[in-house]
Formats: structure tokens, sequence, C-alpha cells
């Protein structure tokens, strides 16, 4: 039975509740009808998300089904307790495989390898664990200011270079490595080929975990990418609030294979997130599980009619172009060569159009795309972008899309410099994460140790992670951004967070 | 401007959403209007929770001036994710103040003066930071099976005893303890002496945080007691979906004084909480603010009295009686001395009174009283207890309140034996909890280390910690738990996990 339906049969009787939530179902609350009618407890008969056997665990079991899943489990604190999860579950696994294998300094520190693009709450589980990170970079789409998608064999000569540094054989592998981490797709929907390096991993005896929570709607479809699960990630996590009809904060973390112990992962699913879970918000995951189960398809099928309609109705612009390389449930419409940027665009959609694009960047806007799309949408963006790109073309004349307006070049790469300048790592990212620290001028940073994670964002890609050491290129680099407006989250008033030497001396 | 206005304001004009979340306001979508309608994203004019500027720090700072804070913060991932990031916080801090103290292998085992009753939360941030617990036990009502106050003496005897063992001044207890947590009001309503514990423990330099889940409402109405802000703690969280009209899952955590550095709370909650919080939970909780400012105190004292009234009119019951230690906003309904048990009289209060209970013990029965309550349900309550007491009198006739049934009596304390047998630690949570482990039948596991946690549940008393030796004492008392129809998490068909001592002596 579904959830929603189990809640209103529920409070549509006459049972009065002498517990939590303090809301009492009370209209006086001045809750909105829809949030107080449904929001309950773990009472008799509703189970219980941390240790679910009947209407949650079916719930979960019908997800599990739709996505050839072994095991699914709902997430009530988003994709990022997946995330902190499932990392942390591997290390965990990897130091019961380790065990009789190498300790430093009292407690074994692990090795993740993560793509260097990852969401933030892959750093924050690395620095929770304590853990070495060793990167990989996707390669970049220059035309399109966009971080591509992750090679396998990149992953594989770092997994190589690991083995060789500490002379060991490939079968030890798993003991040395807890993990390999990558996003598909990305926040801009570019897609790696998570098959090929699943099996690459697991040649190893290493485990996957594929953050794909901007890809709940992978596999629904014969024109939308294969998702994860069946790819043959160990762990996915999807956010299904993102691309999927559910509330903001669900998501869902598939478990796969027998490199991950399951026992592990409910474990950190339980410190991860609240011990009283919103049943509205499980109940919303439910709901959209069943409307992608009855309608999915269709309605992805009519999505990608309308998107495909808008692009080739966008090839009569000068300017404004539509990325061909993202999965066709986003949309990145960039506006490079021109003298508009990624956030003027966004701005003008918002203001002039009443279009709210999902995110903004120095030269592209992105839009996500849903199954509750409605052709209206495509019809006013269309109109809107056509009229736009007549505006720029009256503006800028036929220059071109080599015209780069003020911006500099920097090292032929643009917008991409800071992201693969892989800096030297000089202490572990918990240590300094957690170190006594002092602000000092971005000017006067040179060799220094980052306390803090330094971000260009949007689009949310990591310049600095806290243990490494900035340099003079890393110091221009960041200087260039700020004049040029990006936003450098992690420098305020030009001062940066940097470990207090003193301390490391002693 | 209240949230939800601003939520509903937005929604209801003519903006396309090419954002998350994915249900894009669409009634097609399935969920309740008033889910869908009010569920946004960190769009223009809408603040983040995780670098509140405009509306989210407005409503943040309404929350802190009601419990007189100097600073709120929003949880959308509750009471776990407060208590997670403070016990994170005064760990890190504690690590700052004792920069030069002494390491023992690698990490510095910091360690935390904890209630043994804490919530499983408390232990769980424990685990992720690796210290070492020291227990403060609470007394015992034993005339209730209750779990009584945490003594302010009982802290500082442990504290002059790690001390004492470390041979340091008093000057540098702040650098040998990191903080000191207790719970009050604890699950059952009972309310400890916050004022002079947190004086003491300041006297040492040691912050203290209060786990005030259950006393969102305190501080609002002369008759109830005081909040943790005002009584001095430097760190105190309230579920406000617990007693306050808040949904579920939504909570505060404010922070105040010198002890506890700010951005390091900040950094941990951007870390235990999902990056995309959901606006619902978000407007919910201003929303509750708001009613309590205009209405609380009014409301409160409706309920007060109506407790009252109740409790005066139970005096003729012969074997029902409420506890009078609890703070007037939990009845703890007690069958002790009869041949009831708590869950007994629970399923019975739902099934033939539909009256639903927030939790059943041994021996009473729980019911939360908010400010939402209406008069209906005390009376359908008072009703139905005078009712099954009649019953009961009928079917036990006068034998007393010393009846105990098929009950055996442990060592004098009955229902309280198994909390304060205070088990030798053997290893670190840590260690333990993240160790290779082997399921052990329960009777020969006698001077094994714990790898699990071994609650009795409810009401949620820990019995035995990960680390922790178990001993032929406990072994009984679990197995007359077990017997007596008591559900004991942590054990499983009589088997309990172990460290596997083959990895220890390796």
């Amino acid at each position: 039975m579904e959830l929603f339906d189990c809640l209103n049969d529920y409070t549509g009787r006459d049972y009065y509740p002498f517990h939590m939530p303090g809301h009492k179902r009370n209209p006086e609350s001045g809750l909105p009808a829809g949030v107080y009618q449904y929001d309950i407890t773990e009472i008799e008969g509703f189970d219980n998300l941390h240790q679910p056997e009947t209407i949650i665990r079916d719930a979960q079991q019908r997800a599990a089904r739709l996505y050839d899943s072994e095991e699914t489990y709902f997430l009530i604190n988003g994709s990022t307790a997946g995330i902190l999860s499932a990392v942390s579950a591997v290390v965990e696994c990897a130091g019961k495989r380790g065990l009789g294998g190498e300790k430093e300094g009292g407690i074994e520190h692990r090795r993740l390898i993560i793509a260097r693009n990852c969401h933030k709450a892959v750093y924050h589980a690395a620095f929770l664990n304590h853990l070495n990170l060793h990167y990989v970079y996707p390669g970049v789409y220059e035309d399109y200011d966009l971080a591509g998608a992750i090679d396998v064999n990149d992953i594989e000569r770092i997994i190589n270079r690991i083995l060789t540094e500490k002379k060991a054989e490939a079968k030890r592998a798993g003991e040395m490595i807890a993990g390999v981490v990558v996003t598909s797709p990305t926040y801009d929907g570019i897609v790696s080929d998570i098959k090929k390096i699943a099996e690459m991993v697991h040649s190893y005896g290493i485990p996957l975990i594929v953050d794909q929570a901007h890809g709940a709607h992978f596999g629904m479809h014969p024109d939308y990418p294969e998702n994860a699960v069946r790819e043959g990630a160990d762990i996915v996590i999807h956010s299904v609030h993102k691309t999927l009809p559910a509330p903001t904060q669900t998501a869902l973390l598939h478990k796969n294979g027998v490199l991950v112990d399951s026992e592990s992962v409910r474990k950190y699913l339980r410190i991860y997130q609240s011990s009283s879970p919103s049943y509205i918000l499980m109940a919303g995951i439910d709901k959209a599980i069943r409307v992608v189960e009855k309608e999915g398809c269709q309605r992805l099928e009519k999505i990608f009619h309308l998107k495909n309609d808008l692009v080739k109705k966008m090839e009569a612009c000068r300017y404004i172009r539509i990325c061909p390389y993202t999965e066709p449930g986003k949309l990145v419409i960039s506006v490079k060569g021109s003298f508009m940027t990624g956030q003027m665009l966004s701005y003008i959609l918002r203001k002039k159009y009443h279009l709210e694009m999902e995110m903004a960047a120095g030269s592209y806007a992105v839009a996500i795309l849903s199954m509750m799309d409605k052709e209206e949408g495509f019809i006013r963006l269309l109109a809107a972008l056509l009229e736009i790109d007549k505006k720029i073309l009256k503006e800028q004349g036929e220059q071109g899309r080599e015209f780069e307006g003020n911006r500099e070049k920097l090292n032929g790469k643009g917008f991409f410099s800071g992201f693969d300048m892989h800096p030297d790592v000089n202490m572990g990212i918990w240590e300094a994460y957690t170190s006594s620290c002092i602000q000092t001028e971005l000017e006067k940073a040179d060799g220094k140790v980052i306390a803090e994670f330094v971000h260009l964002y949007p689009p949310g890609i990591p310049l600095l992670i806290p243990g490494e050491v900035i340099n003079q290129q890393m110091i221009k680099l960041i200087a260039y951004y700020i004049k040029n407006g990006y936003t450098v989250q992690g420098i305020q008033e030009n001062k940066i967070k940097v470990v207090n030497q003193e301390i490391i001396r002693r």
C-alpha cells in the first residue's frame, strides 16, 4: 500500500496523538494541511526507517526493483547522507580486509581515489574518515568550459602508481585502496563510462561508489544513459529530489555486489541521518517511485522530444548554443564567445522572462529538465533565448564566437586553469581542517598550507583542499577569478585560512 | 517576512522552474499541494541555510531572540545533526586548546564526559570522533522505574578523577576534557539542574552541551522549567518537532559563550546536513517560532491546567499513577504494582480507546503534551485511564501495589539493574565498532569485548557500548529482559556481536 495512503488512512480516523510531532495534526499549528496531515512518527504499524520490516521495507524494495538493485535505502538527509555513509562503509570494509597490513601512526590512513570534481560531501567524508585522497581529473570541453568525463585509464594509472609506491601486488589493491568515487553525471550532465570503470576497479578488488545524484532518472528510457546500478557500481547514490518528483532532501542509496558489507552501510545510515525521519519525505519518495513506474518512460520520451525540438530551433541562433555533450535531462545554455556571461543570461531569463535556471557559471547557465516539465516551459524558454540571441547579435555584431571581451586568457585554458593545477599535498585533510589556523592575505600566502576548502562556485570546482600548498600560480588565478566577478568560496575579503605554522613546528 | 509567505508569494507567480526539485510544482507529481507548492531550492532571493544572509538569517535570529540565545541555527536533519555537530565542535576546540598536550598513538584520544542515558547520537558522535567516554550515571526513581536527574557533584567527581589520573592541575581540565554532555529533560521528562552544572563545568573551563531535544518548550511559561540556554549551557539542542508545532526532522542548535568556536559549529553543521535542505522544513520551523511568540505562553498555561486537572482526577485510581517528578509537558502513566505492563496499557489505549502514546516501557507509558493539544484529548484519556484502572482492580483485587506478578526481582533494583553495572572498558568505541567481529551465543560471551550497541529499547537505556566487556551478571540480566518480553536491541536470536579476538592478538 502506498505510504501516503497509509498515512491518510490513519490520520483520517479518530486516533488522538499523545506522541510527537508537537503539532498534533492541529490546523491551529499554522502548517499547510498537506504537511501536518501526513507528518507522524514511528507509531504502531508505521515501521521504522532504521529497522524497516513492513511498509517502509516494502517501499524500499519497490524502489530497488525499479533500478534493478539488490538493496535500496531511502535517504532523508539528501545524497549527502548517502555519500557520507558510502565512503565510511567502504573505508570500514577496507579496514577489515587489510588487517595485518600496515599501520601508520596508530590509525590506518586509508586511501580513496576520487574524481577531483566530486561533490563537497565526498571531501567531507574523507575528512571525517582521515583519508588520504588521490585524485583523478576529468577531461575538459574547452568549447563549453565544462568538466568532461572520467577516463577509466586515468583511474587505473593511479591504482598502479599506489601499488608501485607500496611495492604491493595487484591482489592487495583492495587493502591499500578503500574505494573509487566518481560523479556521473556531473552537475552539468556529463556522463562517464561507469560500466568500464566498474569492471576495471573490480578486477583489482576495489569497490566503486558512483555519486549519481543528478541521474535518478537514468535507466528509465532507452535514449537516456543507463543507471550506475545496472552498470555494476557497488554503491550508487540518487537524489530523487533533483530529477524525479520527490521532495527536496530525499535520495536513495543502492548497494550491490559483495565488496561492501551491507551491515556497514546500514550502520552509517543510522549515524548520519536523524533518528526521527520525516514520513512526508519518505512518502514522497514512495510516490515518486510509483509515478516513475507508471509513467516515467512516456514522460521522459516527451521531454526528450521537447528538448530536441528546442535544440533544433536553436540552431538558428548566432551566439547561444546548447551543449551537445550532456545527457538529455540537462540543458547547458552557453553564451561563450559573446559579451554575455552565464550569470547575465540567467539574470535576464529570470527578470524579464520569469524563467528560473538551476545554476549560472562563467559562460553558461544550466536548466534541469525532468519528467514533470510542461511544454509551456520549453515554449517560453525557446522564445526567450531566440530573443536574447537577437539582442546579443545587435550589440555585438558579427564579431563571431572568438570575442572574449575583457576577460584575459590564462594558459590557453581559460576558465579551467585552476582546476587541474595539482597542488602539492603537505598534510592530511583531517589534520589541516582541524588545525589551528590564521587568516592571511592572499598575496602573502605563497607556500603556505591551506586550512580551508577553496572552491570556484558556481559551478563548484575545488581549487584547494585543506592540507594542500598554495603557490603563486594559484594565487594569480584566484585573483583573476575574483577580479572578473566570480565567487570564490573560502576567500573572504581577500584573505585565506592557512595552517598556523607555529603549531606545525612543535 | 514569514518564510511560508515568501514561498507562497513566489510560487504563486508565473516563474517557470528550470531548477530542482524535479516535481516542478506540477500537481501531476502526485504530491500533496501543501508539499510541492512550498518546496523550492536555493534560488535568487531565498538565501541559503549553509550561508544565511537574508530571510533564513532573519528567521534564525528570530528564533534566537525567543530563547535568549546569541546564535541559533535551524536544523533539518533532526537533533541528531545538532548533537553530532556539537560534539565534533567541542572536540575540535579542545584539540586547538590542548596543542602541546599529550598525544597517544598518533591521534589525540579526547575525553568526553556524558550522562550514560544520553541519546544514541551522542555515542555515535563519540564513535566518529574516536573519543574516550567517561560516564556519569543518573539517579533512579525506583517507584516509577525512571532514570532520574544528573547530579552536579557526580560530574565534578569524574573531572577530578581524570585530573588526578593525569596528574594535571584544574586549569588544564579544558585540554583534557573536551566537554560534558547531559540530556535534560530525559525522554520521560526528568530535568537536571543545568544552571548548577553549567557553573561547575565552566569553573574548569569545560563547555557544556545539553541535549534538550524534549524541552524546546522550556522557558516559555513560568510553570515550566527554564531552558538550558538561559541556564548557561554552551550548546543546546532543541527538537522543535517534538514539543513545538514544527514538522518532523526539524530542530535548533543554540550556541553561546566563548568556550566553543562558532565557525567550528557551522563547519560541522554543513558536513552533517544535506546541502539541499528542505524549505518546507525551514518554513515549518519559522512558523512554529512565530506561533510560540504569539500564543506559546497562553497555550502552555492551558495545557498546564488541563494536565493538573487530569492528575487530580486520577488520584481516585487504585493502580494507575501519574509520575509527579516529570516536567509538565510529559505524562508518565505508571502501572507498576499491577499485573499490567506499560506495553499492555499502551496497547489497550490504542486498540480500545484510539489514544496513541509516545512510548511504552516495562511499567509505564509516556504521553507527550504540547501546546497544540486539545481538551478533547485529556477528556478521552482521563475516561480511558479511569476505566482501565477499574478493570485492573476487578482482575487484581486489593493486592496492592506490591504485586509483581511473574516478574523476578533482580538485585533489589528490578528494572534498572542493567543500567549502572559499569562494565569494564577494554577498547575504544571506534576500534571496537569498526573491528572485525563475530556473532556469539549470549551464554558463551562472558569476558568478551562487545562490538555492538546493546540497548534496552524502549526506553532506550544502553546496557553495553562497543569496547566494553560483558560479564555473567550482564548476561543474566539480558536473558531476564528477553525472557520477560522486553526488546533488547543488539541481540539477535540470542546472539551478540563480539570483537574477533584473533584480530586483537595480532
